[in-house]
């Protein structure tokens, strides 16, 4: 599966592009809050209803890295990407719990040049994540630098 | 270490702290890029050479797992934190190599009442992450909920 983008004039204002992932396991939720958020509701589904949040869920950080690996699955190794300069918004809407699935849509706001920077654009993406039954999981709106297509492959 | 506060009441917008993690190695760069964000730059110091970024680096979700990580060691497990909303921005200043310290000056920038909710609050917080020669890594403007004192401990 791919969006059919590779170069930064492929992405267009206004197109939608939407793809899933595999469901989240608690197994990979433990693992990831060990090594990077060792707080009580992402290690221990029992003593996670004990606090004040309630409930065994993915870190958000885990939630982030779980969708950069599924949009580098899907469309970004095929891509000329070179990198982001950052973030303009991330916001968690409700806990991710094992068992959900990141139904994907993927908006792009803008495509536009960089002041000084020939060789490239750059790409600003809004993403909307819910799970298999319509729960909103996060949103999030970020930039991402593309290569412009070489002259020779106009 | 700790930034000595527990409850919400106990951030005051204005407020700085200072502290340090450890060297970032190569190792976890990769480890942390085969299982979340498998581009070249991330996974192979020669082949990095050849990207239109031309150096290998960490992942920039795993610097913000790498500062979440630092931030729950340095304080965050000692407090009544609830969890996040979300993220206000992320800027990725320059890559982060083997042997980057994270330095990281947190200030905070708000700390407020979250309306129908009378056990917690808001604390806006900007961290910014340099790493030991001065060099600009991250920084990143987020908000997290704080439980109240209760009564008893007033």
């Amino acid at each position: 599966m791919s969006d059919g983008c590779r170069y930064f004039e492929d992405f267009q204002p206004g197109d939608v592009f939407e793809f899933k992932g595999t469901p989240v396991t608690k197994e990979e939720i433990i693992e990831f809050a060990r090594e990077y958020d060792p707080q009580i509701h992402h290690l221990d589904e029992e003593l996670a209803k004990d606090t004040i949040l309630g409930k065994f869920c993915a870190s958000g950080w885990h939630s982030c890295a779980m969708l950069m690996r599924l949009i580098c699955d899907t469309y970004l190794n095929q891509q000329e990407h070179i990198g982001s300069p950052g973030i303009h918004e991330v916001r968690w809407r409700t806990p991710v719990e094992p068992g959900d699935v990141f139904h994907v849509k993927r908006t792009i706001k803008s495509a536009r040049a960089v002041p000084g920077q020939l060789d490239r654009g750059l790409v600003r993406v809004f993403l909307d994540v819910k799970n298999q039954e319509g729960r909103p999981l996060l949103t999030m709106d970020c930039s991402a630098l593309y290569r412009r297509r070489p002259a020779e492959e106009v």
